[in-house]
């Protein structure tokens, strides 16, 4: 059955089946009144501040082709949870808004709404409102709510300060290129590379872990790739940085197990830097938390962190080191204007 | 200037200039980070309820011919303001995403982002983030958090409440007829009704103090015609209604009092009930409350009260009484799908 034909009434009451959370912290849900009510105290538990991101993924823009419906819901939420995570905050409430065609199959939305439940209650979000209007293309914008007591800026990076990556890059622009055809690669790695860029994996745990352990100064999403990431944390923080591209996590260990795999230098790292979808969290430590040994160890086995570079004054700008030899980055990855 | 021409990251710099908030109370806002950041004891200040909503426009659904950038902008805070109203909470945080083709001017957007930062400020709301992506044709997304101690539901309407209605209803659907010209006016009666249609006022002020009442039991906006409104209130509160329709203020007093206006009966019914677009209040009053002559005064006086019928039992649904002779009211008005 097309949307069309179930009208709007009936749609909204279909999709607010697949919502659910707790009444005692949302005694007002989703499609139950004009607004969402939901008790303070309950929620917040004491946190200092509210944190309130939104972001927005279309069809002709943002999903690559062979995604699901489940994975397009997914993805709504897990960019907008990655947000929440950058700032080190807990996620708590999501609004999702659709615009969907009115030729779309019900069974289509019924996926959709299954994939924004199952990665907003994964990270303990609760779907708590929306709209549908109807649409040329699909549109989906999510709203998220947080709470955090010291939100992680981009803004404090400090000149010294080393800086890391979670988990590793590259692994959905990898699919994005053997999709389009510009890479061949063995099936094994193509089907991780695109479970990567279809359902990623925001870093919500990672980034509380890191906020917690009180010696990150800066932090960031990485959404377009490392190279306007790291731009983004210099402008802000007004610094340089110094990168050590064999320190950079390049593929999963997963894929770069695979010996068939070929990929020159130059072509990693382009995976890594320059293209966006990997959703991993880019952040500077303080360079004291060295000695303290056993962060350091949680830091590697909980967040997966990488050391791959440090912070340096401004002027310096942003470049590749090796041995005595400086590269300048290039700047480039995704804009959408 | 084309946008497309401007890039992505200057275009949110000009846009984020156009909003403004108190850094006491938003010490991360719009575009300085990967979420806003509010805090909370200086935001809520002792409130014990979080209110959310969203709601999305489009040029080729929502937007009448002839609405200006600035009222396009207007007009999706106060679709989110009105819901935060119709819960009788005060609105405090605003995000904004945008979905604009890449031909637009910059001035275009210029326009927009002022007439969302005029809206917004005029009901104390701050605009904390947001986000632009590139689309076929331009879509408005708004969330809105505000706060609330007793929010007033769609579902507590009870037998023998008064219906009530804020203001006067059929404006905006009157300038929609003159539009499509299916109705002539004089120029001053139309230029009245497209106000309403273009520029609509949430009534954020009347929400608040209908529910500081006391004696209010249900609320709900009416977004989508007087008709539907009503019938979401019966469905929720299972209960019926009885409308007088001679006390339904139909049009406003400015046009009223137009004497060359010549519209038939049923025509004024149809522009009251079965049109969206005025987005005034539909509330429910407990009876007793016409013995507080000093509140009734001040309903009357403060948010433009008018009582236009009574809660009657379910199994009598929802009809229009004159005399003994009881119409029921057809169920017809704006949906999407």
């Amino acid at each position: 059955m097309k949307i069309e034909d179930l009208g709007e009434i009936r749609l909204i009451e279909r999709i607010v089946k697949g919502f659910h959370g707790d009444k005692q912290i949302v005694p007002v849900g989703a499609g139950e009144d004009d607004c969402a009510v939901i008790d303070i105290e309950k929620a917040k538990a004491g946190y200092k501040y509210l944190i309130v991101t939104t972001d927005t993924l279309q069809e002709s823009t943002h999903f690559p082709a062979g995604i699901s419906p489940f994975q397009m819901g997914w993805s709504i939420v897990a960019v907008n949870l990655s947000d929440i995570a950058a700032m080190g905050a807990y996620p708590f409430a999501f609004t999702i808004a659709m615009g969907i065609p009115a030729q779309t199959e019900t069974s289509f939305v019924d996926e959709l709404v299954a994939g924004i439940e199952k990665c907003a209650f994964s990270y303990n979000a609760v779907v708590v409102g929306g709209g549908i209007t109807r649409s040329k293309e699909l549109i989906l914008n999510g709203t998220c709510i947080g709470f955090a007591d010291n939100p992680v800026r981009r803004s404090r990076a400090r000149v010294g300060d080393l800086i890391c990556v979670t988990g590793s890059l590259g692994n959905a622009a990898l699919a994005v290129k053997v999709i389009k055809g510009e890479l061949e690669v063995p099936d094994r790695v193509g089907a991780v590379a695109k479970r990567a860029l279809f359902q990623p994996v925001p870093r919500v745990n990672e980034g509380v872990l890191i906020a917690n352990s009180g010696v990150a100064t800066a932090m960031i999403d990485i959404s377009d790739g490392l190279a306007l990431s790291i731009a983004e944390i210099a402008k802000r923080s007004n610094v340089g940085a110094e990168l050590y591209e064999n320190d950079i996590p390049i593929l999963s260990e997963e894929i770069r197990r695979d010996e068939s795999l070929n990929l020159s230098k130059r072509e990693r790292r382009e995976l890594a830097c320059y293209y966006g979808g990997d959703y991993e969290l880019l952040f500077t430590i303080d360079p004291k938390a060295l000695q303290n040994e056993e962060l350091m160890k949680r830091l590697k086995r909980e967040v997966q962190m990488s050391i791959i570079g440090k912070v340096v004054p401004p002027e310096e700008g942003i470049y590749f080191k090796k041995g005595e030899t400086k590269e300048m980055m290039e700047m480039k990855g995704y804009q959408h204007f």
